[in-house]
């Protein structure tokens, strides 16, 4: 039992650090904090405020939120650290909401919480069946490729694709940075979406060429994207598909959050194709939220991967061991995993 | 922007601490995480795990999980803490989750949990129009008292119950220890559920006599756990309604999680019974999330008041200057707001 010790002069109670129900109680209920900011970006509030801050009845008008809840909810948004409330109560972005939920800033990360708010909180909602079953839980429950729902509806697939460029940012930017990017000219990005990881490769390194290859929908969702950043000159879009396709040919091939999707003879199908598109001494680099090679660390890693057992019908993440060790199936060679940012790291193999 | 400051020779990237997308994101796919636990806790993997540890094969038939999920499952509850996975493969409880998770143990506070994965995780999947509507989300949606609903479906009052008593566990030992009970001869603690407010202050005061209020329902469940405690001598149940009842009389009265579940009007009328049940230098204590005075840090308490919003149609938690004028304007001086643990405080009055 939590042991209560009373010291009899302050009255205070010591709880030892463990056991407490903390730590329980507060993941438990996380779910509150997280749909609460879900409901935030829904409801476009940092846009709005982006536009002008204001106080409580302001914003009530503006937002349409009733009066029973909405100070309540703005509350909750400053002291879970989103939003900023001055002495005249009015209420403004902090500086990571204005830029990075602001819906008219390129920056705009809010996709990936648009989906989640509009998809995954309700998937999960029946995760523990997907951990009995092995079976998918979202639109495509029953085991059809869920990429084939989400391409045939251009609404929900520009959702994706922008979802997509919100969660990959940070790790975009930062291969941009870290790869040894002067020993090449080319790159394809594989998978590419929207094309946030090429854009950001291609607006860091001046004398890189750069393709995007993915389903022929795509492409003008790509394109617009492409020329919204200036980049119409060195990168271009490259319709097909992997499973039927070979892949574009360059110096550098890039797999960003894909691999992650796929069953193991995919994810190793994928890798032989990258073996075979490239040149001698070209190299793939395999990024996702890598796990520890203990798999007791990477906790976004680990519940990656069941979200791919509710999106996907045979789809996992996997350790930097695991895909080092596909890697050099393939013929790869010098392969190394190498942090990005957050949860995520990059895997590197040559040819 | 985010600046990204390269180093040359180190290659290593700099980010400003702000702003960085983590926060949001972290927040926003928090759910994962939580849901995660509440899975868990409905699979009972923790009590199965205190009965004894085991492997990866093992659990998988023990627990009945499939083997496509089941190791990135327990390996996520590994990272996030609440398992340990040790150099053989086994799995065991850590000192927290054997304590409070097993529910063989009378120190399970799952009940929470229970009731988070059952009703409270899909009813916060409206919470978008409970902010814009008003109205609450539960299966009392259109407005009925949802505690009518509740207290006529014995297994749910049960799980309602034992919810009641796994997230006020650790505010109740505070208030044990806490409360100045020397000055003091009896307690009854108004809407006692299954009585552990009353349990934790009698056990740690043997000179109290302390009733449990409730409506009649919930007798039988309140002297089971008051047996199981054995405290039949010093501790009984009244059953009625604080609507159309007098409240039993005693020298403290206590309201645990009891004002936030009411609007305005009864949290008022609810303090007036109270004074008018004291005797002179009698105290009442109320306990809540008590949101601070500014409405800018206690975020759980501020969600919670979310939660009273889709659980309740009029209820709402409330900061400790709230509460105080609402005593005074009963009759109570000397009022003041004591932390008990975590996000919990009490605020006493005295006649």
């Amino acid at each position: 039992m939590t042991i209560l010790l009373l010291l009899p002069q302050s009255r205070e109670l010591i709880y030892p650090m463990h056991p407490t129900p903390d730590h329980i109680l507060h993941t438990g209920l996380a779910f509150w904090s997280s749909k609460t900011l879900l409901s935030a970006v829904e409801m476009e509030i940092f846009t709005e405020l982006a536009k002008h801050p204001g106080d409580l009845a302001t914003l009530q008008g503006r937002l349409g939120l009733h009066p029973r809840g909405a100070r309540d909810f703005l509350d909750a948004l400053v002291a879970l650290g989103f939003l900023h409330r001055d002495g005249d109560g009015i209420y403004r972005n902090t500086p990571d909401t204005e830029l990075f939920l602001d819906k008219a800033k390129p920056s705009y990360i809010g996709g990936i919480l648009e989906m989640a708010n509009h998809r995954l909180y309700p998937f999960w909602g029946s995760l523990t069946t997907a951990v009995r079953t092995g079976e998918s839980q979202n639109e495509s429950k029953g085991g059809q490729d869920p990429f084939t729902a989400l391409y045939a509806d251009p609404a929900k697939l520009r959702e994706f694709l922008r979802a997509m460029s919100g969660v990959s940012r940070g790790a975009n930017m930062a291969i941009a940075q870290k790869f040894p990017w002067g020993e090449y000219r080319s790159c394809t990005d594989i998978g590419t979406a929207q094309g946030d990881l090429v854009t950001q490769i291609t607006l860091a390194q001046p004398h890189l060429q750069g393709i995007g290859f993915d389903l022929p929908e795509v492409g003008p969702i790509f394109e617009e994207y492409i020329a919204s950043n200036g980049l119409d000159a060195r990168v271009s879009f490259a319709g097909g598909s992997f499973f039927t396709d070979e892949l574009p040919k360059a110096d550098v091939l890039l797999f960003g959050h894909i691999l992650h999707d796929w069953d193991l003879a995919t994810k190793r199908m994928l890798l032989q194709k990258a073996y075979a598109a490239l040149p001698a001494g070209g190299a793939v680099v395999v990024y996702d939220s890598i796990i520890d090679d203990a798999r007791k660390e990477n906790a976004f890693g680990l519940l990656m991967s069941l979200n791919m057992l509710i999106e996907t019908p045979g789809g996992f993440d996997y350790t930097g061991a695991d895909c080092i060790g596909w890697m050099q199936e393939a013929g790869f060679t010098n392969c190394r995993v190498e942090h990005l940012v957050g949860p995520d790291s990059m895997v590197i193999g040559i040819k």
